[in-house]
């Protein structure tokens, strides 16, 4: 347990029940907010003690080189690095001269709380100062998910045990002092003082900073406003605000507001601070400040309660449609609800913008976004919030350019899309473990099926869907090879297990790259007129099909198992017996090259495949795969937890998947890899819906349709999740003593439980028995990577 | 012909017949004088116009970083770079205040030849100056294979018609600008300033400067001193010395001897310098200051006659033993005898330093020794000079705790030697075309197993050759495995072929790695109690044995042909046909990524273990291999020529192997790859004598003994060759008519000629007929890919 115990369980929020210095990294991750386009950390309102200052717009980055000691063609030069621009959250208190800081004085009592539903972060703290003086400090920070340029602060201070000299400083910071970067190749560089100064500018109470960053050419501006009351014992009363001081003024990287008066006891000193955000590559410096001031200006008039409202409405709509209520598991329950909050807060503004592997809620991998967008998060919000989704399969689309000359520069055709990117442009420096992980095409074209399988989105089938699928079916045509017997070979790639690379036919990439030719050339033959524009001729989508059908998949007959790719299973085994506990991750304690050559495996590799794929296997394959597979998956990687969670629940190991489903769950609430400091691991909270309702609800939808085979873990009594097919909505609710199917939508709803094929009507609910699958003993795991709730079983007990 | 028409053809020197200041970078490389020891690129004597300046210590480096934008557990961190040491070559002119500059006036004969006997660089010009006054200068340019640290220049001035003032300013300069480093990830870091003045001092006529590399700390010491005449027409008469003003002078980088006087016609100014070389790694400052004081004292007590008498017996001696005749072809002739010549010189005083891959010809690949040095440059020398052979491998064995040490980083038993570097540590930024190709290791004990079979040196045998033997082995028997079908596999391995990568089952590896094995446990069973000093028990030795004889080697059924690697022949073929010609080499053009996963190859590797192993390997395998092989082999290396010769010539493509023959012996003198400005191809040097005594004399020594198979070019009528075995000596003359044995030595030789067993008696000659194999129809080659010199079959044609 590591943490886990300084948060209580709350079916709606995220409650800290204790304050340590320690966690301030962690926590200013788990509370960081967002709305996809802008993204502040959860730091304390005054800026210090401070693990990792963080304000994010998303897209803006700063360029740096990237160094070769041995170059090589086509290693990509240019860097990209997200960058900490503007901070709008900081509001320093005084109290009688003394400046409030948790590390000083007295902290008689520090809440902080996440509210899932109002979308907020609450703090409330009691502090006796130095001197003596007793306050209640209370504030609540939005990022508005309606206002996209919008975040606000209400900061609320009370003396407690008589009158006190108040002075709040809010303040509008560039170029923060950054700690520096540690070691870890995983870590994001940070670069020194990005922002160059345009203009500064005060107002009454506004002051607006411009900046443009050094290098990328970006310019990134903040403005804020300010709401100053004086209150009553009985909130909301007016007492006398002229009685506070306003004072503002402003520098090329610092705007202040400065508010001071004498507060007697149970009045109380109220700061509404609005931020605005924005950003632009081509926007003048005029155009950059009218734009933050005008979106500041419409939030102020609205003000701070309508700003509120508007977020508890969205964010109700959202969970009518996506809530999953869990009975007899509320540690899960409270993570689950965690997770889906943070993706909906990652994407839903996003608007064109990739979806970084960590959100905006860290500097982790540079800010980059890989293929964890498509596979794992586009992959829930398809289900419960798609818009977003059309959004960010607009991003990739427009990315395409880069993702042609790419490939051109490869050799190869249609487009390449890149292993790590902020803009488009490839950043990954290390070619095995990037450039080679073409995989990264199959899912962008997975994402695009599974969005149009699900939304019947003909606009985007037509136009920017259709253009992804036959860009990434004319890469595979041209990076595999039809041999000498018949076979369609994809060599030399990396498949999503990074403890291998550059191999021949890693079996889930040529499953997914099959699948992609195979849509491709449906889509384009549903399409004619489209795909003519594309220049599609029907011998060109014929060679797809083709390809497709002829895909190589290896079968190792000697072990009656897939190999992950040709000759992975004549490999080595890893000497697991003799790898301390110390040494996972293995990639900071053993070179590459021993890790390549052996059968040790980073993350769900083919078990991913028997998921994504899931209908190319037999139960039986299944079975056998996951058994060979789990005793050599360490899970370095937090891409793997959910899929051995939908593969264990699929092939009997009920218990072994609640565990996978447990620590992708609790991932970054408990800091399972002690990294999320860093930023959150969408992709792992992501995967705690994959593992609930893939896993447990057996979900899949394949080109046969939508199927389910529930089950419920031992314990629960309930699990009820909800998803959005196109115009209608379906709920299933899985209880031991059955599962329902309420379905409601427009026409009727073809669903498989099981064996039974279904035909739901709108508006109809139907029951089904529940038949979980027969329990057989799980495989074991390598010898200390067993899964990480496994360690606390002690505390599963009394839950 | 790429500037081959600038030498003319000689059978001992190599006399260059026009003077082009664009091919100076060239003929710096070709005209470089070494004794392993120290290294003068052949720059003109007033220093400029030139390409790149090059004085070299054998040793003497410069650390800088090495960047990774992507860092790696076990990535090299410090990078090595030879650097240009203190300059003692410079002599400038001036007539009547003009300097002599090839660029002005009117040069009216510039000559330079290369002496193969004499061991000496002489310059003919004569110059006529702006002003108009004609003068000849003629210099002579040695660095002693018997002294050392020693190297002298003699340079002559005498006016043709009319008096003269002449000055000649001698100097010795450190910290020389150099040229911008180019783009070519081949070509060396340069490094500005590396040299921290410690001291300078002025005697007489000598001038020392003592240095500190600034960041690896050596120090590096080199003095001059000088003797001046005056000589009247006829040569060595004194005409007033004193007639000629000399004076010197000195700063932190900068010593300068100036002799200035007023010269007749038919009068010569005579300076001769001398130059001393030095440094170390421990010595003090007065250490080294007496160390190159005492040397350069020596030098000038004995004399410039007595230094040329020295060089001229020294190499009297070596060809006495090492010539190679040819009759029929000039060129080659003449290329054969530079090549050796630049052997000698690359390696007779080295003294337990590597020997680089350019030798002390250039700073290409930063001055770093490969592999190419035991696979190539030992292989020759072993049977032509092996003192030398023993130095070079008393220097491997000096740099095994490096090797121990990084075999213990990477998970592994033995030793690791590193791919790429100066003093043993690994300097290879790029591991998969690095620290993956270990076939170093056994390319290390191949040439201490041939060095012990053709010497018999038995101290070496109990010593340092037994470690090297049992550390490689215990290497091999850690980086390999035995599978449960009981073969012993080596995965995830890069071979010589640079465009694979991370392969399992390199068979050139496999081979070579199991003669290792072999020959290390039967060392260990001959000297039991040596081996019990390295810890070495019967069960270890018994362990290679059976890892050796359970060795897997990969064969394709379908193709029946050797696969280079496992799964190798099943990949796509690379798209020869729609390669241009000028995107070779293809590693400038095309990415890794596509190199690594296709059908082609960058240099011999199958067919270098044909050559290597050949007793492994029957006739039928071998034609059938290399028939495969040779349309997928891009030759974008120097090291593949000589093997493709050496196995053509075997299966009976004599015309073939004769072209590539000429590739190997015409790569520098031609500039083939349009890189010898950075520097010599030594392994290619060596090559030539491989391709003649292994290609055409069919000569292969295994464990069963010597056997020659020869065979004459079309249109030679004779080609001989000498060998060192132990204390004997054996002369192969191949003649149209016979092969003459003739043997000198203690003991009885047996030869095999072809099929026939012969026992040689000491002082006799033995006659066997020439039996060329069947010529049979040549394999082609990729397109534009043929052997260099079939471009020029028109030039052939008359010599």
């Amino acid at each position: 347990m590591i943490g886990h115990t300084c948060f209580d369980n709350d079916p709606w929020t995220l409650p800290e029940n204790r304050f340590e210095i320690d966690l301030l990294p962690h926590t200013e991750s788990l509370f960081a907010l967002s709305n996809g386009h802008i993204g502040w950390r959860g730091i304390l309102d005054e800026g210090e003690p401070h693990g990792l200052p963080g304000t994010y717009l998303n897209g803006v980055h700063e360029l740096h080189p990237l160094p070769y000691a041995e170059a090589g063609y086509g290693y990509p030069e240019s860097g990209q690095t997200v960058i900490n621009v503007t901070n709008g959250k900081i509001i320093r208190l005084l109290v009688d001269d003394e400046p409030f800081d948790v590390r000083y004085g007295t902290l008689v009592s520090h809440k902080r709380v996440l509210d899932l539903r109002a979308g907020v972060l609450r703090r409330d703290v009691v502090w006796t100062s130095p001197t003596g003086r007793t306050v209640r400090i209370r504030s609540t920070r939005l990022i508005s998910l309606t206002q996209r340029a919008i975040a606000a602060v209400r900061y609320e201070v009370e003396p407690l045990d008589g009158p006190a000299r108040i002075s709040l400083v809010s303040e509008l910071v560039a170029n923060e002092e950054l700690p520096h970067r540690h070691n870890d190749p995983r870590a994001a560089a940070m670069l020194e003082n990005p922002l160059v100064s345009d203009l500064h500018a005060v107002g009454k109470t506004r002051i607006t900073l411009v900046h443009t960053v050094r290098h990328s050419g970006l310019r990134v501006a903040a403005a804020m406003d300010h709401t100053v009351e004086l209150l009553s014992e009985h909130e909301g009363e007016w007492n006398d605000p002229e009685a506070l001081d306003v004072r503002v003024d402003s520098e090329p990287d610092l705007g202040r507001c400065l508010v001071s008066g004498v507060v007697q006891p149970h009045q109380t000193v109220r700061l509404t601070k609005f931020v605005a955000h924005g950003w632009s590559a081509s926007r003048s410096l005029p155009a950059m400040r009218d734009q933050v001031d005008a979106a500041l200006a419409a939030a102020h008039y609205g003000g701070w309660d309508a700003l509120c409202a508007e977020q508890a409405d969205c964010l109700g709509e959202f969970w009518s449609r996506a809530d999953v209520e869990i009975e007899g598991d509320a540690e899960i329950q409270q993570a689950v609800r965690f997770a889906l909050f943070q993706l909906v807060q990652s994407a839903r503004r996003a608007e064109q913008r990739a979806i970084p592997a960590k959100g905006l809620t860290g500097n982790g991998y540079d800010g980059h976004a890989f293929w964890d967008t498509e596979s794992f998060v586009l992959q829930v919000l398809t289900y419960i919030d798609p818009q977003p989704v059309a959004h960010a399969l607009r991003w990739r689309h427009s990315t395409l350019p880069d993702a042609r000359e790419r490939a051109a520069q490869l050799g190869l055709n249609g487009c390449a899309f890149p292993w790590r990117t902020i803009t488009g442009q490839e950043c990954s420096a290390y070619w095995p473990a990037g450039t080679a992980a073409f995989h990264v095409n199959a899912d962008i074209a997975d994402a695009v099926i599974r969005y149009l399988r699900v939304t019947g989105d003909v606009e985007f089938a037509h136009g920017e869907g259709m253009e992804l699928l036959v860009e990434t079916a004319r890469l595979w045509h041209s990076l595999g090879h039809m041999d000498e017997a018949g076979d369609f070979r994809i060599n030399g790639v990396t498949g999503p297990d990074e403890y291998s690379a550059i191999v021949d036919n890693n079996i889930y990439t040529n499953l997914m790259a099959q699948q992609n030719m195979l849509v491709a050339a449906e889509v384009v033959a549903h399409h004619p007129e489209h795909a003519r524009k594309l220049g599609v001729a029907a011998e060109e989508a014929e060679a797809w099909r083709e390809a497709a059908d002829a895909m190589f998949i290896p079968y190792d007959e000697l072990r009656d198992v897939h190999p992950q790719s040709d000759g992975f299973t004549d490999h080595e085994m890893w000497d697991f017996a003799g790898t301390p506990p110390e040494h996972y991750p293995l990639l900071l304690q053993y070179p590459y090259f021993q890790l390549y050559r052996k059968q040790v495996v980073k993350q769900a590799d083919l078990v991913l495949a028997l998921q994504m794929r899931s209908e190319m296997f037999t139960l039986d394959e299944k079975q056998r795969d996951f058994d060979y597979y789990e005793p050599l998956t360490v899970r370095d990687s937090s891409l793997s937890a959910c899929s051995q969670a939908v593969i264990a629940a699929e092939v009997g190991c009920g218990r072994l998947a609640y565990d996978y489903l447990a620590e992708a769950a609790l991932m970054d609430i408990d800091d399972l890899e002690r990294n999320t400091s860093d930023g959150l691991h969408l992709a792992s909270l992501a995967g705690s819906w994959i593992a609930l309702v893939s896993g447990f609800g057996g979900m899949r939808h394949t080109d046969a349709g939508l199927s389910f085979s529930p089950q419920l873990p031992e314990g629960w009594t309930r699990l009820c999740f909800g998803l959005v097919l196109g115009d209608g909505r379906l709920r299933v609710d899985v209880r031991t003593d059955g599962v329902t199917y309420e379905y409601t939508g427009k026409g009727p709803l073809e669903v498989r439980h099981g064996d039974t094929l279904m035909q739901l009507e709108p508006g109809t609910s139907e029951t089904q028995p529940l038949s979980p699958p027969k329990q057989r003993p799980a495989p074991p795991q390598p010898a200390g990577r067993q899964p990480a709730r496994r360690a606390h079983d002690a505390v599963r007990v009394s839950v």
